[in-house]
């Protein structure tokens, strides 16, 4: 293993540069505009799979964005691992928020990266994490200790929903045969604190449009006698949370899998500073579901969160108008036993009911997912232990994270395999947000860490 | 009075034309990319005032936009009507729904406009109401029938909050004497039901930001234990209005002049036909403040209307972002005897006030302006119902129209003058919507009526 380590460190700097070039990249895939370069970001990965080693490299067109795929095996009768990533990356905005612009990658520290973090959309999620991969099986094959045999999809619509990926992995059964599934898109605790993600929140993502009058009117005029979209939308967001703060969409939590109090407490056994959190977000209180804490609410608990609302004369100055319309986009996450379908009915079937007269309302579902749980006492898990606690010097803790990775449950279902969440980024990575960034310690603490898993899974 | 019709009916096309070109010019006073626009019209309007024969014609620079000044004292004896109205427009948002370009006039007939109607920007709100003064003059002066002296101020902010119209009055008292002020900024019940405005409202405009945490956040990793700033900014909204719809800001009906049961019911006579109202606007029911006709919650009753919102990812697609920021546009109209500066300060404090723990509130005002009734057995009321009885041969109603002109008051306070309402568009012309219009009947018919005016108010 000493060899591998010394062929990362002796590449390290090419290392950093070829993920900068794969920053540098915008590849949103949300965003038709961005379409072309989606495509050459595929292209891109694929080249890198080819030149670490991999065979059977291929960009599979899909009707959406394509899937990288490749393979390595160096013996039949070795265990089979099958690396998921995205190259996919969420949408910069709001652009004007970033220290550097969002697809020209910079070196910078932070209090929390002493040693300096990546900053670029795609950086945590997923390229640097995905990357790590790539580069940890070229270190593997370079210095000929690579145990297991390895297959890789990158897929391309991982923020948008992964709407081809189901009929890709049904159409390529045979192809994806592997023992398990490893994916590095999550978080650990802290750089001194590692950790292992053993539950996947589900999601039923929808938009909604409320419908007034069936023109754009003058406030003046019709003001106070005709229903107002944007009043009538805020008053039906504001009736889905209770003075509880909870979710009154009628049978949403029908299908919660309510956890013991034994279960609990160790949930709460985790390293969690309240103050320091709030301190981190710049907030004054926590908010949440009564009678749960902060790692509940996250961990095991569903949500309801607006992840956007627009409607009426939003630019500069003033416009007396009384909109026609108003709109939202919603996302709720998901627990054990919910089911993604079951929830978005179930929401349109509220938000329809609860429409006052005087409006019309439109849902339309955008993507879902189905909420998992890992198991903690499998090969893979214990081999990602012991790959973790080598390069940490710590046990990892299993923490139950508050994203979603939607495929993990179609994978299950599909091709019948188990996943293991080895991440190694940090929640605070403003992941999704402004000034997204990486650890250059994370980065290689993924490429160094990756070949340990290897090592004891094929044990 | 048979001349200057003569001389209308001759110029007719020429008028229309004219009106044209004027709606060309994109003067969006709210939107500073248009400043150079907002100046050409300015120089526009001068240079008809000139053409139609009135001196002293100026284009007043101010702090914002231009006042266009002119005057004619055909004698120092004969009353003196100040002619006031607006060259700026609204913004032409949402563009899409547009059926012609709105800066490019265009005739189309209508169920309502069975003669046509032209559809632009302002073409009603408020170029073509002013400029049938300008022609109006044009006629009389050409004619050699100008009873009255005449002085025009038309502004060019009046859509963005009149900033500096305040002080422009205040600085020229001297030049802007006169008997009585008439504005054509108003709208009349139909064309065949003519009616004066007696009645305007006032305005407090005001932005609120709503600021969760310091930065966007993933909205798996920290959703359901931080606030959302769209769900609680939609809490926030949602409770102004009770069950009843009734305003919850403390304080905000105190100042109300309640009328007592004669004139309401003296205001409900007013021709109205709720049916046809709602068919016009495409909704199942009228929405309002329980108690009140739909007549009286826009006539003279307060309301609290939202003309924007915004915050998280508006974009095409889905985003899972719980964003740091959401922000709304408000406007309340006012009704006598409440003050915009109180309104705005009482909103503000209720706002902070409801603000929960986990976000922080901005209000910033944005311009405001004073109810106004003004009296009915003025001789310049008189004066303009006779013109109007003369030119639709019926005697028109007076109403209460909801909309704010909120330099009435001004004028009020800082020039002792009274105002005349004397509108002649539609309710239904959508004003501060897509395709905006103004009947070629009621453009005609303005620029028909206003030498009865100065005729009867010169008697």
């Amino acid at each position: 293993m000493q060899a591998v380590q010394d062929y990362i460190d002796k590449n390290r700097e090419r290392f950093l540069q070829e993920l900068f070039d794969l920053l540098r990249i915008p590849s949103v895939s949300a965003d038709l505009a961005y379409k072309s370069d989606v495509a050459r970001c595929a292209d891109s990965v694929a080249d890198h799979l080819r030149k670490a080693g991999v065979d059977k490299v291929e960009v599979c067109e899909t009707a959406g964005h394509p899937i990288v795929y490749g393979e390595k095996i160096v013996d039949p009768a070795a265990p089979t691992v099958l690396v998921y990533g995205h190259y996919d990356v969420q949408p910069a905005d709001p652009i004007d928020l970033w220290e550097t612009p969002a697809f020209e990658p910079a070196i910078r520290k932070t209090a929390i990266h002493p040693d300096g973090a990546i900053f670029a959309r795609g950086a945590c999620d997923d390229k640097g994490q995905m990357f790590s991969h790539v580069k940890a099986v070229e270190a593997m094959l370079a210095t000929g200790q690579l145990p297991c045999n390895v297959k890789f999809m990158i897929e391309g619509e991982e923020e948008c929903g992964s709407s081809n990926l189901a009929s890709f992995v049904a159409g390529n059964r045979d192809r994806l045969k592997a023992d398990v599934i490893l994916i590095s898109d999550t978080s650990i605790i802290a750089n001194d604190t590692p950790s292992i993600d053993c539950g996947l929140r589900g999601l039923s993502y929808v938009e909604v449009e409320v419908t007034g009058p069936n023109r754009d009117l003058h406030s003046g005029v019709y003001g106070g006698a005709v229903a107002n979209p944007i009043t009538i939308l805020a008053k039906m967001i504001a009736s889905i949370h209770d003075e509880n703060n909870h979710i009154t969409i009628q049978g949403f939590y029908d299908d919660v899998q309510v956890l013991d109090s034994a279960e609990r407490t160790e949930l709460n056994k985790a390293p969690f500073d309240l103050e320091a959190y709030k301190k981190d977000l710049g907030i004054a209180a926590v908010w949440g579901e009564k009678g749960y804490t902060t790692l509940e609410r996250t961990g095991i608990r569903p949500t309801f969160e607006l992840n956007g609302i627009w409607g009426g004369y939003t630019g500069e100055g003033s416009k007396t108008v009384l909109p026609s319309k108003a709109f939202a986009k919603i996302s709720m996450r998901l627990v054990p036993n919910q089911s993604s379908d079951t929830i978005t009915r179930l929401f349109s079937e509220h938000f329809t009911r609860i429409a006052p007269q005087g409006v019309t309302v439109k849902v339309t579902p955008h993507h879902g997912g189905e909420p998992v749980v890992t198991p903690t006492n499998s090969r893979a898990y214990l081999a990602a232990s012991r790959a973790l606690e080598q390069t940490y010097g710590k046990k990892p803790i299993p923490t139950r994270g508050g994203g979603s990775i939607p495929i993990v449950a179609l994978f299950e279902r599909e091709l019948g395999l188990k996943t293991v969440l080895m991440g190694f980024g940090l929640d605070s990575d403003a992941l999704h947000s402004p000034n997204e960034h990486y650890g250059v310690f994370n980065y290689f603490q993924g490429i160094a860490t990756i070949p340990w898993f290897y090592k004891y899974f094929a044990e």
